[in-house]
């Protein structure tokens, strides 16, 4: 198989945001799938500003190039976003709208994180015409991380081991829907 | 090339509605990409009942078999879908919920009928959380037939020439989407 | 204060359903509130079908006529609605699209209802838009029924005692919204 | 009557962007109503960045401290939003998310605006459960401004003297809730 590149962003930017660590458990169980690459990055440390947004005249710094590099390359995307107000953070928006072409018949999984016993479900249904419109294809498939600041030890590692087999299946979605547009592209 | 088959639904029931002339639209500009067999279906003649459901206790009638029949062997799907109040006819959801593993890995492009001039673009958008629920796998292309009372002559046809352009994009997408998941299944 | 009448909605006909169960719950606790007289109306016994809509050339039977006669007089409405596939039920539809003026300035709140634990947090949601574009005024308050089938016991008694706190608070919202959108029509 | 305060918040910062033509026409007219006093607040310019959140450790500036002042004192609000990509722009979550109990009961109305023509009509729907979660109360009036690029002189007037009657008709459904809510709160 073909190796496939899947970076992960976390669509918070929130100081003390303990959504990271879903994001880090994403990012470390994807890392697991065989012939498959990844990088996360985190929407609050990506160099956007809303005073002077990227897409403006000129002014993409390195961090932007960073994942616009990334996109431009990838085979398929996974974001992990808290649920903020049932909608999505304006940051993770930045991130979104700053980038078109690249993400172009990528397959996307969106995992949800609430405080909550929820799981980000809104935000996760919220957000997919939008992912739509910047033509990416959405799987079914996600991981709902509930009551997050529980979830996790003081190590930030997952404490429910069926998570992991749960992300399993999640990603043989994504990862089977991104071979099947990658094939398709030749 | 193999032979897609990709049926068309219209999504609404009402008496005199004007949507059938988008949807018979639809059907005759689809059967003319090569490579692409269709078939129209109309929620509102496929013998569901609110009182007696089609997921009840036996009953699938002649009408509802044809539509499993159909969703069991086809690659794709289009929705021709007016907008009521923002959102999906009743008798549209009955016929969707009736299905469920007929429609995994098919490609679905949704088009919007509206009398006023916004296309149904809410409708559009709105459907497309429950159709990836279903495991359908949306495109982003889409028909938008805005005030749909004067759109058509008095024998049903398309009076704008270049709908049947936008059609021609519209169902490239749908058609490149349908095959990658094709080949894909093998 | 001035009685408010105030009807309950179960959005769903299907047959076996375990959500009349929560309608009940909510019809129940609802004729508690001082000063609220209530109705229960179950979306799949209304009489209405799909090939021969009601809001078709004439047709009203009596159970329809039941229905306008309610939400004329009512100065509110509680809907209780499960998820299907993330969306709302086709019958519930087909209710709310059989009238308009009826709504106009009048609360609505939305209770959610599911086999899985999410509570139908996505319907109770994914409904908004509509009951605004049908002049209603939402409420943030709802009830989540998670896990519906385990909820009530055999006599179809909810089992947790916090539910009907939680509901006194739900309501007190949708009974002030009520009071105030009542006293300003005068 | 008592004099209602209803700010308008303009929900992007993109350098150049046209909708500004939009939220000055809003103001303006919002100004014109008997008993209405205003403010225009634009997303792009009111100290938030990503990386130093306004919700974070301290740090409120002089700017956020005008906006968390306009909606402590606010009865209404008209939020006058691009669509980007389907949503609302990030820089407009930002700002919502900075505050919550400011703005409980008080009535919210939203005014699309696009490029194209359809006037913004997906993001005034996708935005209004995060604006009902915040406490709010929307309207279903709505103004849909779209080929905004060519809607407005060179002096930034609008061109079509029937927005100001649809305004009014717009401003008069917020006016009366928001006096409704107000009235009730005493």
């Amino acid at each position: 198989m073909e190796r496939l590149f899947i970076p992960v962003l976390l669509g918070t930017g929130r100081a003390d945001n303990k959504s990271v660590n879903a994001a880090k458990f994403v990012y470390s169980e994807l890392s697991k799938v065989e012939g498959v690459s990844t990088k996360l990055f985190e929407a609050g440390n990506m160099g956007y500003s809303v005073t002077v947004p990227p897409w403006g005249k000129g002014g993409a710094d390195e961090k932007e190039t960073a994942w616009k590099e990334a996109m431009t390359k990838a085979d398929g995307l996974v974001i992990v976003v808290p649920e903020y107000n049932h909608g999505y953070p304006g940051e993770l928006k930045l991130v979104l709208d700053s980038l078109y072409k690249e993400y172009e018949k990528k397959a996307v999984t969106v995992c949800g994180v609430s405080s909550g016993g929820f799981g980000g479900t809104r935000v996760v249904d919220h957000i997919k015409p939008v992912l739509i419109e910047l033509k990416m294809v959405p799987t079914r498939g996600a991981l709902y991380f509930s009551k997050v600041e529980e979830s996790f030890d003081e190590n930030g590692n997952m404490k429910d081991p069926k998570t992991a087999e749960f992300a399993k299946d999640v990603f043989d979605e994504l990862v089977w829907l991104a071979e099947a547009l990658k094939d398709k592209k030749g």
